[in-house]
């Protein structure tokens, strides 16, 4: 029941749900690509040279280079959106269900290209290639650490332009993207409005209110009370990973639903009175094992610094990088579609809603629905494929 | 606007909302005093020898001794729920809105009384009193630290129980607490049924469900994380505070919800793009400051590893401490009355719902209603008084 493997989120999920792509459809494959811009300065004026980051693709470029979709990833994403690297891959990219052949983001029709954002969580994932405070610094030979500059939604933005001006592309028929991409999709259409023609904002928000920000600062405080963290200048052989563990564990639980996690305990045979936490205080509850090492799997691949890097450019975020939000909303010229989960936890669905009723409000169009379902936040990781029609006719609109 | 001092849980709370108490009400006042047991045997079958737990109370012990109304206080809280000890403290007890002279639980009627619990957060606030890993282990003349036994709710349970018999008491009008003082209460219910005629939870869960035991692990991580934690055995020259604070940071936004945040952000003038943040990965957003210093303020009373503590009793808790819930339930003999706060993200309304409509189901009395409000679980600890009607009626039926 819970075996279904999401890449680079979460190794256990229900299989509930699951999509059932007819036999007939041939299977997708991609594979992994780097982009190089010798120097780029920051949002907040800063310089880093040189910038390489990863990309993938699944469909073909048009003549009019005007069939183009970007999808933009989420917090502890990466590119891989969909498909596979090769036939013998566990797992397809995180939207599979709806990304190829036939498929709601149609690969028939559209050329779907995505990027590893900067600081990249996976900075150890063969599959990522990323620049952030891992990266070595070729003034110091060293790596980066807390030296890297701060970055922002921003950044993440205009580095895929910068990519996607490189592949001659000016315009994009839509830009997609859950969670923490859907600050970037919502950035693109702010920043860019002459580029988007379509935004869609999956679990999403327009801005980090002070909630959120505050929130984000949780996760970021194991690593910084981590002793190996060492300001951020720790070094390979003893990285702060007790730090990373607890922040995904605190990510993993913020990101999902009671129900979920009650019957995760179902399968554990969770007590509250067992036997090794009634007995000692050094020891623990079943589910509280299981989540830690879910955490402890998934931080193999991670940078510390990274993930702190992150939590930064979420809590900088406000549509349009400007005054305030309502500016930032007001610059947006694309249609847009908002579909938070109804049982979000994380990004709780006034956040989208709130965004789509000012963009009501300024008379620009604008839809929304709600994913619905036990999986919290997730719903719009591992269950998208339950708004495919929506999605599909949206972008043929 | 967010001056008002509650006791124990948020030094700045919102004021909206605060009882007008007539002038011609007399002010309430208590003293702290002293229970001692010899020696006590846990639920987990070990000694621990003295016990000493502070407690206090308020109206007057009638002839028959029956109309006794028992307190038990949450998480963070102490047998502070009344009154002031001296005219010139700022503040009176958390619940001081409902308990009182001609209030809902009124001390004209009622002897109304209230019992530090064991491993008490603020080990080193003058006026607990508590037994725990802070306390000197007689055998080593040095703190337990985390040679102190696990204990349960059922202990805090018991020993209050031995100070009520202690004072010739042995049936309890009602017992009403909040959050961990609703499972206090509903452990109370289950275990001694011929002690309890009515029992009300607010805020509470019947039982820590696998949600409930995961994220309460996630507030003792910050505490084992810290280098300072040794694994319990810190002195009090150098202890885990840094972790400490991180928990609360937790335990304070898991307490509140995202409209109050926002208003608090309004007040401090919150921006997504402030400049420290943008400039430096060291720095920080004037919300998570605020955050951090309540935080800061409210540790210098508390220990970590009664935190740590607190943490297993809930986690541990099922009502009746027996092989299920509906065990539990069965044995309640009690006029229940259950009163969650909708909006609360810690402890939210489907506990108290899925309790009440058990017993409901198995026949007994029982009643539900939602506290309303953008404060989260704390509404139940400082807008109770929404609820003073029907309180009052409860008591009375």
């Amino acid at each position: 029941m819970f075996t279904r493997i999401v890449t680079g989120w979460l190794l256990v999920i229900a299989t509930v749900g699951c999509p059932v792509v007819a036999d007939t459809v041939k299977p997708l494959f991609t594979e992994k690509q780097t982009f190089t811009l010798d120097s780029y300065t920051t949002f907040g004026g800063e310089t880093i040279s040189p910038v390489k980051v990863g990309w993938e693709s699944y469909g073909e470029l048009n003549e009019k280079k005007d069939n183009v979709i970007l999808i933009t990833h989420y917090f502890s994403g990466t590119s891989h959106a969909a498909g596979k690297y090769s036939p013998q891959d566990e797992s397809a990219g995180y939207w599979d269900a709806i990304i190829g052949p036939g498929k709601a983001i149609d690969t028939n029709k559209y050329f779907v290209i995505s990027v590893d954002t900067l600081v990249n969580l996976n900075a150890y994932d063969d599959n990522v290639i990323t620049t952030g405070p891992a990266t070595i610094n070729p003034q110091t030979g060293q790596p980066y650490g807390t030296d890297f500059p701060v970055v922002t939604i921003r950044d993440f933005v205009n580095v895929q332009k910068a990519l996607l001006e490189s592949l001659g592309i000016s315009r994009l028929h839509a830009v997609v993207g859950p969670s923490m991409g859907s600050m970037q999709a919502i950035e693109w259409a702010s920043a860019y409005p002459d580029w988007v023609e379509r935004m869609v904002s999956v679990i999403g928000s327009a801005e980090s209110d002070a909630w959120s920000t505050a929130a984000l600062a949780q996760w970021g405080n194991p690593i910084r009370l981590d002793p190996n963290w060492q300001q951020g200048h720790y070094t390979k052989d003893a990285p702060p990973t007790q730090g990373l563990v607890n922040a995904l564990m605190l990510i993993t639980q913020h990101a999902l639903y009671p129900d979920y996690f009650n019957r995760v305990g179902e399968t554990l045979g969770y007590k509250q009175l067992e036997q090794a936490p009634l007995k000692s205080i050094m020891d623990t509850h079943s589910i509280v094992e299981w989540l830690t090492q879910r955490a402890q799997s998934r931080a193999a691949k991670m940078d510390a610094n990274h993930l702190l890097y992150l939590v930064r450019a979420c809590q900088l975020f406000v549509a349009g990088h400007g005054k305030n939000l309502n500016d930032g909303l007001e610059k947006i010229q694309a249609k847009t579609l908002f579909l938070p989960a109804s049982t979000d936890l994380l990004l709780m669905p006034y956040m989208a809603k709130g965004a789509h009723d000012a963009l009501s409000s300024m008379g620009k169009p604008t839809q929304y629905a709600e994913l619905e379902g036990e999986l919290g936040h997730l719903e719009g990781v591992v269950d998208i494929q339950q708004q495919s029609q929506r999605l599909a006719s949206f972008l043929t609109e």
